[in-house]
């Protein structure tokens, strides 16, 4: 199989995956218990950044694996990875 | 139980984080995959959306019951309500 | 002419505004003299930074006033501004 | 003097950043003229969302030069520029 950017980190990137899902349950926990409103909106924040710091750290280990392979090949395909990452990462400023 | 802004839509509200759920938990299938890494990425921004728009509801929810019933009883608990609903938009917009 | 939310603090807002528009001058300095892409990057981040900060002091502001006169006054109005202002907290968690 | 990723384009990225001095300075006189606090906040927004648009486009062009050259040279400079573009990813996505 194909290797990717977060192969060699795969176990550490899931278990933050695991965390981020306990707290969606989490947040579904309190929406049931009737939790302060406020509480709830600090959780989804929380989760946010959280999902948001794997896909950083995903996006640098893409940067350093794949954009760099299709640059040190040479070739169009460099300038259709830059162009790739950069729309991920626009999605990502504007999500 | 006291009820909260989001009490009479509970179902719907629950029906949307358990979708995100499992959002999470596909993202956790597509890094034991190998799924590649843009795809991921895009799959990120979806459950953020999706995580913001639950918290965009609940606040209004809140503005519209809470918020408006420390309004409506007047004295400085109102204050303290709309500081706090300012902090839940504060860490809403920079996360 | 009608009070707004911000009335009372129209020079310190005013102050910031004119402090943002220097920043993006200097911006326009820093293309002209050719400084670093990730240079520009930051005093970008700054500015913008500095442009919610400004947005989320005016919408407390409107919560406190214009918001909360519509709720005292009861009637359609108070949920016409509610989601009013629940719209412009969207726009600005998305921008 | 050195190029930059945004050499090419110094034009068309300074026409934006003037259009963008030109909404913040548009922002001062709503402010004067004491227009409505949401109208105040659209404007704002696009402003914001603007910055972001410059943001997004030199950083495109910093990975497709610097970022680009620096892995075509190899060398420990490569990792340092992707984890300084990763850096300034981030501060986007947080702002």
């Amino acid at each position: 199989m194909e290797t990717r950017g977060y192969t060699d980190k795969k176990d550490a990137v899931q278990k933050r995956l695991r965390r981020i899902e306990g707290q969606v349950r989490g947040l579904q926990r309190m929406v049931d218990d009737d939790v302060y409103c406020i509480d709830i909106l600090t959780q989804i924040s929380a989760a946010t950044k959280a999902l948001q710091a794997v896909a950083l750290e995903l996006l640098e280990d893409h940067l350093g694996h794949c954009v760099s392979h299709a640059i040190t090949s040479g070739g169009p395909d460099a300038d259709a990875k830059i162009r790739e990452a950069s729309d991920a990462i626009a999605r990502l400023v504007r999500s």
